[in-house]
C-alpha cells in the first residue's frame, strides 16, 4: 500500500505553491506514494500561470478530505480561503500566515487520526503567522504544541551529513540560558533512534561544544564543563558512542566527518552554517519526538523568487522520499540489506 | 633588498617548532626573505632530532639579534632558556607558556624599532600561557598591548574566503556585550584597508547578522536593529560598499561568496566554521590595525602530533608569503597587473 502523505502549500506567497504543484506532478511520487496538497486552489492556479506548471489535479474540500483519504492519484484539497485571489507574490501578509497555519493544523489532524501516514511541509514565513495572530516561532513548535509533545527536536539531515539541534529558533543571547544537561541528553537521545531508522546501524555522535575551541578549559565560558560534559557522561553511561565537547570550528572538517554520523548542535547556526554549505538544496528537515512523521524543506519561502517558476524543488524532493522512507509501520525498506 | 621577518617558534610542545625548521629550510623563502627564528636552539635540535628535520642554520644569541640583523642566511635566534632540554612535547607547560611569550615580545620589539620588516607567528597555547602566568587570552591581544594599539582586529584571509571579527576569543556569552557600533565600524574599516591592500581594489563586504535568520526582523533577537543596521548606514555613508545584515547560515553560499571579497564576522565560531571549511591548512590569520606587519598561521598548537613530522607548513607558508607581501614601503609587487 502506498503511503498517504499531506503535503502542506506553505506561506502561498512564497515559493510553497510552485515546488508542491512540481511534485503533485512528478511520477517518482506518483509511483511511491500518494500525496494530497493542502493549500487553496484559487492561489494554486494562479501561480501555475505565473509559472507555467499545471495546477490540473483532483480537488476537494476539506469536509471531502475529512471524510476519505481514498484518492489514487495526486488531490488537491481546497481550503477555499475567500481572500485567496488577492494575495501578491513575494510579500509578508497576515492573511497567508494564517491560511499556512490552517494547512499545517489540518494536516497533524489528518495524521494524529490516522488518514494519513505523514506530513511534509513546505516553507512558512514567521513574520507572516506573526503578523496573521498566529503566535509560534516556527513548524517545530507548531508541531509540538497540536500533539501535545514535550520532547521534541529538529534533526537536519542529508547524504552529507546530519545535525540534531539543542536550540533551534531563538536569538543569539537566549541560547546559554536554554543549555541544560536534561536537554543536551534528550536531543541526542532522540537524533540516535532517528539516526538508527535512517542510516540502519548505531549511530557515533560528535557534541559540539559552545564556545570558541569548545571553552578551551574554562578560559572562554564554562558551558563545557558545567553542561555538556556531564551530558556526554549520562549518554556514555547509556551505552551511546559519543565524542565531544568538539571545538565547533573544526568539528565539520572532513577528517572529523569521517569518523562521526551524525552531529549534536547548541544553536541554529553553529549547525546551519556547516549544513547549507554541505547540503543546500538536498537537505531534509525532520521533526524528532511527535507521534507522527514530519519532513520538511530546509529553506525558506524565498519571497525574492516567489511564483517566478525558478526556484529548486530538490529539497521537497528529498523530504517527500525521507517521509515515504520514515512513515510508521514499515520495517525500514530503504536500509541497506 | 629581501624583507627581514621575525617568525616566533610559538609553543614550544607543539607543531610550531617541526614547522619553522621546514620554513627555514625552504629554498622559496630563503630566496624570497631573511628569515630569523625565535626560539631555543636546544628545543629546536630535539625536535629536528624526533622528526628527522635539520636545524642545521646560523645561531645568533639574542643580544647578538639586537645589536644586528644584517644576516643574509636564515638564523635561529637563541633564548638559551635553562629548562629547554626538559620540556616535553604534547603537553601543557607553564615554562613553554612563558618561553612562547618571550619569542613573541622580543620579536615584536624588533619590529617596533626597525631591526626587521614583519613578524610571523607559530601557534600558542593559551593555557600554557595563562599557567606560565601570561595574562593574556590569545596574540592578537598581545599584539595589541605591546603595541599599544587601540583599535585592532583579527582578519582570516585565503584564496577562497577572507573575515574580518568584530570579536573573537571570548566566550560565546559575552558577545553580544561586546557588540557596538563603533566596534563594527571599525573592524570593517580595518578590513577594508587590508583587502585592498591584499586583493588590489576596493572591496565589497558582507556584514552578517548576529541572531539566526539575522534576528528575522527582530523574532530572534534585536541586535542587527539595533547595533549592526546603524553602523552599516555608516559605512555606506563613508562610501563603503556593504550588504548586510546578511543571514549567518546562508551568507557562505557559492553564490553569496561569488558576490563578495570579504566578510564581517560578529564571533569568532560564525566565521571560523566556514573558514576552516573553505581553506584549512591554508588560510593566513593577519593582524589589523598594528603599527607593525603580523601574520599567522590559521591553526593550533595540535599537541596530539607535536614532535611527529606529519604536521602540515602550508599555513605558516602562506603567512610567511603573506608578511612578504604586505611589509611596509612595498609597492605590492604581488599584486596583478
Amino acid at each position: 500500500m502506498k503511503p498517504r502523505l499531506a503535503i502542506t502549500m506553505g506561506d502561498p506567497s512564497g515559493v510553497g505553491p510552485e515546488l508542491c504543484l512540481r511534485a503533485l506532478a512528478d511520477p517518482e511520487f506518483q509511483e511511491s506514494c500518494r500525496l494530497f496538497l493542502l493549500g487553496d486552489a484559487a492561489l494554486l492556479r494562479r501561480v501555475a500561470e505565473a509559472t507555467r506548471l499545471s495546477a490540473d489535479f483532483e480537488i476537494r474540500t476539506v469536509a471531502q478530505w475529512r471524510s476519505s483519504t481514498d484518492a489514487e492519484a495526486p488531490v488537491i484539497v481546497d481550503f477555499e480561503t475567500p481572500s485567496a485571489g488577492t494575495w501578491d507574490p513575494g510579500r509578508v501578509q497576515g492573511p497567508c500566515g494564517r491560511a499556512s497555519f490552517e494547512y499545517i493544523s489540518e494536516a497533524i489532524d489528518g495524521c494524529l487520526k490516522g488518514r494519513i501516514d505523514g506530513l511534509v511541509t513546505a516553507p512558512i514565513n514567521k513574520e507572516s503567522l506573526n503578523i496573521g495572530g498566529i503566535d509560534y516561532p516556527g513548524h517545530t513548535e507548531i508541531l509540538a504544541a497540536l500533539t501535545n509533545s514535550e520532547r521534541t527536536c529538529m534533526l537536519q539531515t542529508s547524504d552529507a551529513i546530519s545535525i540534531g539541534f539543542v536550540t533551534t529558533h531563538c536569538g543569539y543571547a537566549e541560547v546559554p540560558s536554554k543549555l541544560t544537561e536534561d536537554r543536551i541528553v534528550e536531543t541526542a537521545e532522540l537524533t540516535v533512534e532517528a539516526l538508527l531508522r535512517i542510516q540502519g546501524r548505531e549511530p557515533r555522535l560528535i557534541i559540539c561544544g559552545l564556545n570558541p575551541h569548545a571553552g578551551e578549559h574554562g578560559l572562554f565560558g564554562n558551558e563545557e564543563a558545567q553542561t555538556i560534559e556531564p551530558a556526554i557522561a549520562r549518554l556514555r553511561s547509556a551505552g551511546i558512542a559519543v565524542e565531544g565537547p568538539v571545538p565547533p570550528d573544526t568539528a565539520f572538517l572532513p577528517s572529523v566527518r569521517a569518523r562521526t554520523d551524525g552531529y549534536i548542535c547548541m544553536y541554529h547556526d553553529q549547525g546551519h552554517i556547516p549544513f547549507k554549505m554541505l547540503a543546500f538544496e538536498c537537505g531534509v528537515n525532520v521533526t524528532l519526538g511527535l507521534p507522527i512523521v514530519r519532513t520538511s524543506v530546509d529553506h525558506g519561502t524565498a519571497f525574492d523568487i516567489a511564483w517566478q517558476g525558478i526556484a529548486d524543488p530538490s529539497s521537497l524532493f528529498h523530504a517527500i522520499r525521507m517521509a515515504v522512507r520514515l512513515r510508521p509501520g514499515q520495517e525500514d525498506p530503504c536500509l541497506p540489506g
